[in-house]
């Protein structure tokens, strides 16, 4: 029988995913599983992007471009306009979701080896891209007591090695929700320029931004033409995951040409997608406030919900529709499969992301779980109760002393 | 400015696709391009996926399971039954088209630097992927003069080393339209079995088998349970090439595993696409049908009209929809753009991909393109008349005894 790669047998399974057999099981035996390990909203998806699949008026469902239907590509460029973000279609290439964007970013910038500074926490799906680019990620770690914010210059600069090539930020984060300011970004350009580094920013959440704060892009950085990739997606924005539309944005030229090779190796990016996201450029700014403020709910009553339940720590995030919370237990990755092997309460359970999925080093992360809040919210109140209720039932959680202790490291 | 990666400087610019920029401008001045360069048919995908699109009932276009709906890898390893593949909906994973089952597949299956046969002229994307995934591209030499025959067993032995990993077969093949016999197929089980292969087997072209051949499948092998990979797509099957689903299938179990975490990376495969492809298994044979007579139709029209121009050597293919035509001339490529660039005959002219993107040493298909036969009858005709004329004017059109050493070699 022949091998399975390195790179193969390296593949993290993902972290949000790899409970799925638990749920199942736990459905089967009856019990109701509420979803809080995927960024996979309820909303409901624009009617103008369902109405242009259904008044599809084509016979053939041919290829696009490679890089993108040139007129979904010029929408584009007007809706970034709209958020400050000034790049023309020939800057744009459509790919299958955020997710390509990314891989062909890193396949087109990185050597094998090469290292790629990240925030921490970071989206665990970064470590699979990473692998197979063969890009190393050099972790720079945030800290849940001052809400996850940019690491201080200094930081970064401890981790410059000759082989750094480039820094990836989300932003607004998953899964920690965190926005970063426009100084923030400052601080990130002067340290990119100085090192002659890409900095991807993942800027998928950008509509989801809560209590008046604005997104800053870091497209909107002066002379980092040459530096900035942006990866985009419309899977949150219109809530149409399954589209698998996303976005490979570059002013670099020489960056763009390159990736438009990978991406006409796989020939074209989806037609039924393209066109619904087309359609979902019309989407009506009251589409966009009734979403924002249902999430600003959703993340009240989770948020304060959980900060209610003794020794549990959860920072409220200004955007995307994620928080991370520390929670008194031994681990993160037994409790979660815990809730949904053996634990219900009123039929209910939850199921969360465990944070060791979204660290370089898994042990850091275990105490902390990833909950998005997409979910109604009398399914949020609901989780928050099964949550505490599990706290207390859990053979792994810590008391007094021994929870403080662990709470505040 | 950060460098782009050497990955990124060797990724070949698709041949298929690289002519645009000149096909375009001829359309700018108001020539007629007739393209032949590209697989992209003209016939009708089947009413019932476009009918299921229309239909379509959701709100939220959510993601799928990353391996794709289970109800239709349930369709369609019933589908495969049908055409004696015996497998099971969780040795399928849907993929976006059969491109990322390829990519995903080299990725899980090879090292940097092992070496993959592949009988060559093969589809000129095989050396993206590879190269995407460090794999070395070992080409096996099939020959014009035997329609594409795969090569003799003697010929696959001579390239062996310690680092043959795997031979890629496409069946019917894309560029050469050359559909294997199963004793062919039993060769390559012998070499597989002899060396621990994997045999990655391509055959998105299974439905189009012409004169009363039949389609012998590599999943039809016995004992290779372990070794062999399917690909396949419904890009051609259903005229539906846009919709970018296809299939990695495999019943090598660790296999499917690894590959399943590669899947789980880019979260999920497009939903609109699963859900036409899902109704298009419901696609009657009269369809099948048709479109086989059609391409048939036009396979003769094309191929036995080349045969009629000087120097042209065109064997006709017993599958897919191309023909590979060896020309009297000095270089395909520069006949190629020149066809764009400085011909038209009666404000028509035609694109066709040259065969260098076809082979490993772009130099051994100087005189080769490949047509696809995916236009109307009429325009085949035209495309024809034109070449004829255009190889009278053609600079590099070689005479006589020059032409005849040419087409002989």
């Amino acid at each position: 029988m022949p091998s399975i790669s390195t790179k193969g047998r390296q593949m993290p399974a993902s972290p949000i995913r790899k409970l799925v057999p638990f749920a199942e099981a736990a459905k089967k035996r009856g019990t109701s599983v509420i979803h809080l390990n995927i960024g996979q909203p309820d909303i409901d998806t624009p009617q103008v992007a369902l109405d242009a699949i259904r008044n599809l008026d084509r016979t053939v469902i041919e290829y696009s471009h490679s890089a993108g239907y040139e007129s979904y590509r010029k929408g584009l460029a007007d809706y970034y306009g709209q958020h400050d973000i000034h790049v023309t279609h020939e800057q744009i290439i459509i790919t299958n979701g955020g997710s390509e964007a990314l891989l062909f970013g890193m396949m087109a910038c990185f050597e094998p080896g090469d290292e790629l500074i990240i925030p921490e926490p970071y989206y665990a799906n970064y470590n699979s891209f990473a692998l197979a680019a063969g890009v190393k990620v050099i972790p720079v770690r945030s800290s849940i007591s001052d809400g996850f914010a940019l690491p201080p210059i200094a930081a970064f600069e401890a981790l410059i090695t000759p082989r750094t090539k480039g820094i990836l930020i989300c932003n607004p984060g998953n899964p920690t929700g965190t926005l970063y300011s426009k100084a923030e970004l400052e601080t990130l350009r002067e340290i990119v320029l100085k090192h002659d580094l890409y900095l991807f920013a993942d800027e998928v959440y950008r509509e989801f931004c809560y209590d008046g704060a604005k997104h800053f892009s870091a497209m909107s950085l002066p002379g980092l033409e040459q530096n900035v990739v942006l990866v985009d997606s419309v899977s949150k924005r219109y809530s149409m995951c399954g589209a698998r539309v996303g976005a490979f944005i570059t002013r670099n030229a020489e960056l763009y040409n390159t990736v438009l090779k990978f991406a006409q190796a796989r020939l074209s990016p989806p037609t039924f997608g393209q066109i619904a996201s087309e359609a979902a450029l019309r989407t009506p700014q009251s589409y966009f406030d009734a979403v924002v403020a249902e999430y600003v709910q959703r993340r009240n009553i989770l948020v304060d919900g959980l900060n209610t339940i003794p020794g549990v720590t959860c920072p409220k995030p200004k955007g995307a529709f994620y928080c991370v919370a520390e929670l008194p237990i031994d681990d993160a990755d037994t409790f979660c499969q815990w809730l949904l092997e053996s634990f219900s309460h009123q039929g209910h359970t939850v199921m969360m992301a465990p944070c060791s999925g979204f660290y370089a080093e898994p042990a850091t992360g275990k105490q902390q779980v990833r909950l998005a809040y997409v979910l109604e919210q009398p399914l949020l109140k609901l989780a928050v109760e099964c949550l505490r209720e599990a706290l207390q039932q859990y053979p792994g959680t810590l008391r007094n002393a021994e929870a403080t202790t662990a709470a505040t490291r």
